[in-house]
């Protein structure tokens, strides 16, 4: 007792090991990582095939740090991002492909395919449809192999583009086109049908899940695209979320004169974060249940009439996922039952974020091709995936197979995601290289999947083995 | 901030002007506070009569002094009162009266009877009854006006008499033996019956309520006992309590390595206490709720699996407590579910002690009886309410009239119930002096009751007036 | 467990029987108590100049229910009580009496003054006074008796005249007028000096603090007013209280990929809430602490680097309210501590409302006036001080003595203070009867005092007895 | 809200998902985890002198077999080891090797050495030796290389061998023996000294620290033991951890009539509770508090004057130690700050458990050892470490390079150390298999370390990298 007490002005700072500890940590599990896994030279798309395929990407290059750097240079937030589908529609057009701007229903939402077999008009895209409804097959015993390449490009306000779209848009943008000049130059390159679609709003919203819903992945085999991070990272843990608001009522009185007529929604508040603190020692270590208070009462000498939270629940899995938000629930539920109070628990219509199930076979499409751009992607497990946050393509990657590697857009490995310093990189030479580099993994990616059935056949069984598709839409539905 | 930090080895001391605030509070109520209300003169026995009465307390006075200070020697606690029991037997018989001993059940309570009818023989109450029983009348069309008084005799682990119950035993014996004196001083003197039934175990159980629904008011049309105290005091506020025990059922894990296999019960308890702690603002000022933890886990390192609290809920009216218990089980209730947890709430049998109801014509009869004595009881509310505790006799009150004033058996004003001075005070000549005056008192009561037909219409009107008798057995069902 | 759990989309009811029950206590104790003390005949003014202050109210009584109307119809938030200053100044004038108007650096603050000896110009009360500086003397053995008379007109935002202030203003006023047509029709009945302030802003603020300090009652000996109420009452507990605010300083993260980086302010803001529920066990039962969250955190995924409450803490004495700050800063400085965040508790510069300390004298000379109106202020303890608000009248009265007795506006007894019910009885016929009979009473009081030194002499007396003049200005000073 | 509330009279139970995917997990990274490094055949021993080992070790399998379930068959818990130590005393015998038996003050610490100079005398390990004196050298110039071996024996109270230290016990028995053996047969075989240290009390207290205070790592170079588990696994996190205990003084009240007057011991432990609920959110992943109420109040109605947690805080390094007990240490504090009142914090003379550093050229000998038995001991990584928990060989570790490899004993990789199930497979031919495999392992990290001065230097440098020796004796003292 001795001790003086500290500075109680200021808080107290973390201990300074953590970082250093934990980078260590990860240097260390990359020196002892075996190499991730790669696809070998027999599968997928023939050598000489994949180096045309390189040609054409570097014949690209010069547009496509353009695009990078232009979006960069015009960060837009979610569903505001006009000059950014504007420059993709305009690029499109330059090598000669028609896109279709303001798909399903979103105004910054392009569309636009090539291939053998182009059954689908994208004009239809612009009209919604019903969740629900079963999925028709092209036509019956005739499907075309069909890859979708996803590109975002939405910003962050304040930030800017901290968390990379910019050059992830000019990898998926960039496949496209490459894939287009192959067959241009090799007419029959691509035995299928590759799709760009633009997705809105990642940061803002969870607009994948509004676009699968309205008809965006009808017909595709397989959807891919990449991730700016400060790692070449084959893959990493998405977590799964589920955002809840909770408002409290209870019954104002004069809390000098009359408390005990009250009824106190501030304690329903009270009570729901001193649970989530408890609850945080029995939920599994990676996962996350975090809150805010937005509505704590209006005046001091008035019992709250009025309480709410803002809550966010990730876990790693589906399941647990489901799992965690029904704690969480009976939780809010029960912080109504100790005050005395009522609740109302407010969830999205739409399903959140949900965890990203990966495609073994596609991120070894994804090594090969880094490791001919002379990136060696770490395997999963060198990062810590303590470190994980959100992303909606979780959504499209339980319903069909997916892969959303990390490429590195840095020199530092210590630079984090929505941070100034990770903007910055993201319009450096070093983003720029990313932007090509990209380009080609994606558009091998894809060539080696339409050229090898075994290959898709592998992709297929490895999505069916990891549960197959998931019903994302109804997933909250009891 | 430059305020440094207290001594945090040792705990505050309460504000020095809190007890030197209320006792000036005390005092000028009292002097404010007009008399409190007192029978007038011709209602009642005859004052003729009264004095005589006092007579015969007065010839008793040695014997019941003896008494007090036995009783006060020999503390005994609930339900062992062996010492005590025997010699109020003793003394009765002393007198030629023959007590039952044993009565209902319970080994040291004792009952005998005196009066022009007696028609009951104490012998039977040896015999359970059924609570739900209706009570049977003596005899059709001739029910004998019938008094009981309560005789407590317990003391506290440690304290001894440190709640005067030594005294509060001579002024019931006391009571008894001078109407019997008065009777056979002049025959006929007690126009009714007049019961003396010893009551253990006030202080450990709710003994009174088991004697209740054994028979022990079966014929009783009133019933008065007085309780030692630091002030003369007509009467206060004692609180209904309900005693509750929550048990929550968790899943054990490690507590490092499996944390979140596991469900913590005492998760649940620290949720329960944060609840009851912000629950007391929107009680009533004088309602209480307090809690303690009688099982909070076995080891660190293991999640528990097994976490129990006791409680304590209590009211001053008997539907504000069945509404304060029914928020704390929700409470408890809630806790459960916020948790993950199992919980049983666990509450006695029998309804504990029910608040005290006074019956204001008795209550005026006995402040004319100790003005007579040359004591003048405070009106009730001058001795403030917040100070409330808990009595067994509520239960009695809520099914007869009844009264349980206070006498004073101190002369220092400061001295708290349940405390060495107390026990030092009870056996000391101001107990003494209570001793004797308590006795009449009692004695006045049910003499001016059994005189008077008008004053008996009184009693009962008030009692009505004041919602009649409860259903105290029943109570908690719901 | 088998009972279902209730809806838990509503609140649950306060108990039905706790207004029922505190309303048959009231009337319980009404009856019970002895008719509050008042003056005898002997004391104070004569009888037959009292009945000429009487008429002289009588025929002002028009003028006032005007007034009182007036205000009642212009409702003002504090510090805009432009309309109602104007109107009390045109009212003063039409009687010859011309009034400061912005007096005190307080735009409307009104100051007036008559009688016998009016050494000080109103004028020079415009300059702001040191706080510190002693008062003084009128002149060195010529001190004049002075007696201040209070005005309140200030409104609630939404709820009018929800506090009935516009009927006290003319209570005020009146007096003030009454007074000085006394004096014009029997000169010399005014032995010594009436001043008639204007405070502005009591619901939004402690202006009266702040008057003080700015010299509003140098040479003043007593200062007196009303307040408006649903019961005539002499006295009644008003509360201490000491406004504060605690922002907490965290360091933000990332809530999932980072919180291990992160100081939680809200988890701060959750132990205050939590500590000061479980410190409400340990508080005095009519003393209180409640507060609200103003900011609980932005976004639920970053650790919240902020985090505001709002607080009142009340107490029923000085140094009671001392203790209990003392004790709540240590709280709020504890949750620093324990979550490694930083604290800034802010407070008034000026100190709030202290508890009311009522002159006894005075107060008889109130009751007895009013008996002369045919009311009849229910003593000090009949309407239970578990209801107590807080008023910066609390500020003068530990300065001079002082009154504040509670005039009945309205024939129903359960319309609580800050209603529209309130409002309404304040503009109505019931309103009206209480501005002249208050009117009578204030100029009652005053008289009483200025004809009696041995009243004054009791006045003073009993106000040393309570401790004599609190340095109020330099109460929170260590 | 239309959802029932589940049964609340059992806990939910975890998601059957969580462990299904971490058993997942845990084969996915075992099947792409490179093997675990092993030392390349050219360092270390040779192999024909390895070979010659193994013989050795098969040679003496039915004796170690033999005293593993001796063991198993008579569990002790800790310092009451008394069969153990004269089972292992008498095999050593034996093999004509006498060993000192109750050195540095423990009854039950056993102490043998081999090898080609063993200049100290055991017997005079029995002097306890300040733990701040200057570790002498053996012979200035002359030092010996020295490799402790050291061996566990005790149970845990109720579940007997369910940590398998029994088959630990056999593993160092069995390789000082083997090594001893192999010198019997090759004179010379041994270029050093070898010190077999049976440690007791590893379950219930520290005891390698205070074996490491008296001298038990004197002189000593490397010290190495196994542990048993459910997979070879070479590495493992256990994490370091300080017990702590937490007094809260409060002041007694009745908490009925006077808890104004009490300050509340159980509020300090309810808020401290709730305190590390919410620290939780803010400390590493794999990090750890926990804690249980040892004293959680006497009864009900008394304002709990003391309250007690039991705590455990770990972590996963020195410095995050450190500064999480730091952290915690100022919530104790900040709860008695909150709560007015006062505060012991209670910790162990000794350190506890510090987090395990392992030795990577020590660890790849062992992985070599391994597979020449068949087994292939998983890289780090693998195993989650968020199962972490703690041993005292950590203070070992962090003295000397070390290892502490995990062994399978059982065929089933669900089985959790301290379960029956654990206890059942140690006492079963899968544990007899460990403990022979082990022994080699230990005896040939041994061999390897004595024979190579490369290796031993680069053992050295490893330790040195990683910190070099710490202050372990001394860590806690500011």
């Amino acid at each position: 007792m001795t001790r003086p007490v500290r500075d109680l002005s200021r808080p107290t700072m973390p201990c300074s090991a953590v970082q250093a500890r934990m980078a260590e940590e990860t240097a260390a599990r990359a020196a002892a990582a075996g190499p991730a896994p790669a696809l070998p030279e027999d599968v997928g798309a023939e050598a000489g095939l994949r180096a045309e395929l390189a040609e054409a990407v570097d014949s690209l290059a010069p547009e496509l740090v353009a695009l990078s750097r232009d979006l960069h240079a015009h960060p837009e937030v979610g569903y505001a991002e006009h000059h950014a589908v504007a420059a993709v529609a305009e690029l499109l057009r330059a090598h000669g492909i028609t896109p279709s701007v303001g798909v399903f229903g979103m105004d910054t939402a392009l569309r636009a395919e090539i291939g053998t077999v182009a059954a689908t008009d994208a004009a239809e895209h612009g009209e919604s449809r019903d969740a629900d409804e079963a999925q028709p097959p092209a036509t019956a015993g005739s499907h075309v192999p069909t890859m979708a390449i996803l590109a975002e490009y939405d910003a962050l306000p304040g930030v800017g583009h901290g968390c990379g779209h910019n050059v992830m848009c000019a990898n998926s943008v960039g496949a496209f086109l490459a894939l287009a000049e192959l067959e241009r130059r090799r007419p029959g390159a691509l035995p299928g049908r590759v799709i760009l679609q633009t997705t809105p709003a990642e940061e803002s919203d969870t607009a994948k899940e509004i676009l699968a819903q309205r008809g965006m992945l009808d017909g595709v085999d397989a959807a891919i695209q990449t991730h700016a991070y400060a790692h070449d990272l084959a893959d990493q843990t998405w977590l799964g979320v589920r955002r809840m608001s909770a408002v409290y009522t209870g019954i104002p009185s004069h809390a000098s004169s009359q408390p005990f007529m009250g009824r106190n929604a501030l304690d329903a508040a009270t009570l729901v974060l001193t649970g989530l603190g408890l609850l945080r020692q029995q939920i599994l270590p990676m996962d996350r249940v975090h809150a805010v208070v937005d509505d704590g009462g209006q005046v001091a000498n008035v019992i709250p009439e009025r309480a709410e939270l803002n809550l966010m629940v990730r876990s790693k899995y589906p399941e647990t996922l489901k799992d965690l938000v029904g704690r969480v629930e009976d939780l809010l539920r029960g912080a109504a039952l100790m005050t005395g109070t009522g609740v109302e628990i407010i969830t999205d219509a739409n399903t959140n974020e949900m965890p990203v199930r990966s495609n073994a076979p596609l991120l070894q499409a994804w090594v090969r091709s880094q490791r001919e751009r002379g990136r060696d992607p770490l395997p999963a497990g060198v990062v810590t995936e303590t470190v994980a946050a959100g992303t909606d393509f979780g959504n499209v990657s339980l319903r069909v197979p997916g892969i959303h590697p990390l490429i590195k857009v840095t020199d530092r490995d210590d630079v984090a995601l929505h941070t100034r310093e990770m903007a910055a990189a993201a319009g450096s030479p070093t983003g720029d290289a990313a932007a090509v580099d990209g380009a080609y993994g994606l558009a091998a990616v894809a060539l080696d999947w339409l050229h090898d059935a075994e290959l898709r056949d592998a992709v297929r069984a490895d999505f069916e083995a990891a549960g197959g598709a998931v019903d994302v839409a109804g997933f909250w539905e009891e």
